[in-house]
């Protein structure tokens, strides 16, 4: 079970004009402060405020007739939910999410007013995966995964290809990539796309601390889980280990794994409102964090960090940014 | 004195690799708010947080070598400042700019770090016009004025060029655009060339309440200043009197002028931080205040609202959106 260049050119050809060609953003000051140069994917500014909507359409846009009918169902802490809802939505699919309770509001908000069913349960004490799967015989509805699926890592790897013609027309050379990581759909699909074209970018999955289950599982050579009982201000990249389908892809692309602590991405997240005047959730800001950290060093070098995704609460904002010194 | 359409083309010629193309935004959800369609040229992700490095870059680029020699002054409550001390390091003018004290800190801070001699002083006791002049004869430098310069409108008229571009790709054909206005500088040159292609738009200039001077002037047909002891959190378009040259470019293109006041402008600002996850500064945001004020009417039409500056202080911005609710 593997994806290639050509699904994700299938994509591509399918989401046109259904999502956002997000821009390849540069800050001078931020060059100057870290000695290279950053170009910055920002799919925070992609439909639904995070690239999932690639991977959900392609998805649902996929399925026939028949299975259109039954309707979807899917587990997500968000990003994913407000994917499936509007791309069910537009294409007319109904749609049932469960979204655990402590998921920012913006998202359950959002998810709902696409139009979705949305059931709230208790990330603690309930096993999404069971909820969500009981609902596939009960209803008949068709599960959609939010990485663990050929189709939607096809779609996410269409960030992938408009990288490539970016970085092209801007005649740039990128030396490595940092991608935020969770089950890690985002970063198999755009390093299947991108490694076609610049066979030696070393790309790196980045997680927050203690959820750095992609770094340990490349390293040991097996699929690791996370220890229990620790939290993270990542709500969108924080899963129990790596995927499935996703691991092999990105054992055999990936370059590494970095982990970076909420401190460093909250500064990740001011610097970005300041230098590029950009909302960033704290999900989407692992990638400057690991520079700004220091975890890797960017000097005469240049960078691809992949902004995965803006959705974030107004006053969580606020705290987080005004707390942090 | 004016500009053609021919004048900013060639600004554009000469911006090519210089600026960012800055990309057209939309939010269903804002579309289905105000019942209609709003496009939104991002000009708040642009180099220097805000347009003025267009208008500045064409001028600096225009000056012969025996002008650049001499140096440049400026004066600019922060975006201009910005904008010129840019393009002058980019082509390594001496540039020496004057700045209100009470600017957001941001702005002097950037101008600064682009290599810029920066003056502050005291716009409620000092004329800064006066302050400026006095370098010309003083220093022999060349006088930027922040808009009132055929080069300078022109520069800033190529977000209007892209502005036909990007309408072209998706097929859009707006009938009204909302543009922030200060001097008028920006929707000056914007609607000389967007009017050649789009020539029943209505287009407007949107100003804080108490600073309409261009909404009163273009009833008045003549140029008047506004009262004064009044304050706004627009920093960057509390100008005193429309532009010598920019005013009647305006007469002949704009539809109007529409006045908002600072409420608004911070549930616009929340609207872009919630709906699609930029950070505007106050004056960037008028365009869309003016549509959520419901002071022109969207109904069934499509808008362009040209978002020209995210450039805030942090703990402004923090401040200013606690606080509105």
């Amino acid at each position: 079970m593997s994806i290639s260049l050509e699904d994700i050119k299938q994509a591509e050809i399918l989401l046109r004009g259904k999502v956002t060609k997000t821009p390849l953003l540069e800050s001078d000051e931020i060059n100057d402060q870290l000695g290279g140069r950053v170009l910055f994917k920002a799919e925070c500014l992609q439909k639904t405020g995070s690239f999932k909507i690639r991977g959900a359409t392609n998805k649902l846009a996929s399925l026939n007739e028949q299975d259109r009918k039954r309707g979807v169902v899917a587990f997500s802490s968000g990003n994913h939910a407000q994917g499936v809802a509007l791309a069910a939505q537009l294409l007319g699919i109904s749609a049932k999410i469960l979204i655990p309770q402590d998921a920012p509001a913006i998202k359950i908000v959002n998810t709902r007013a696409y139009g979705a069913e949305v059931i709230l349960y208790d990330r603690y004490r309930e096993d999404r995966a069971k909820l969500a799967n009981d609902l596939v015989p009960e209803e008949g509805r068709i599960m959609v995964s939010p990485y663990d699926d050929e189709t939607i890592i096809a779609g996410q790897g269409t960030v992938g290809l408009e990288l490539v013609e970016q970085l092209k027309s801007i005649q740039a050379a990128p030396d490595i990539l940092l991608c935020p990581c969770g089950g890690g759909g985002l970063v198999s699909g755009v390093s299947t796309a991108i490694l076609e074209y610049h066979p030696n970018l070393q790309i790196y999955a980045v997680e927050p601390d203690n959820f750095d289950d992609t770094r340990r599982s490349l390293l040991a050579e097996e699929r690791l889980s996370n220890v229990a009982g620790h939290t993270s201000i990542c709500d969108s990249i924080v899963t129990e280990r790596p995927g499935e389908i996703t691991f092999p892809i990105n054992q055999k692309n990936l370059h590494g794994g970095i982990s970076v602590s909420d401190d460093w991405v909250v500064k990740a997240m001011k610097t970005m409102f300041i230098r590029l005047r950009l909302v960033l959730e704290p999900g989407g800001a692992v990638g400057l964090a690991a520079l700004l950290s220091g975890a890797l060093s960017l000097t005469g070098r240049t960078a691809v960090v992949i902004l995965s995704g803006g959705n974030i609460d107004l006053q969580q904002y606020i705290k987080l940014l005004h707390e942090n010194k």
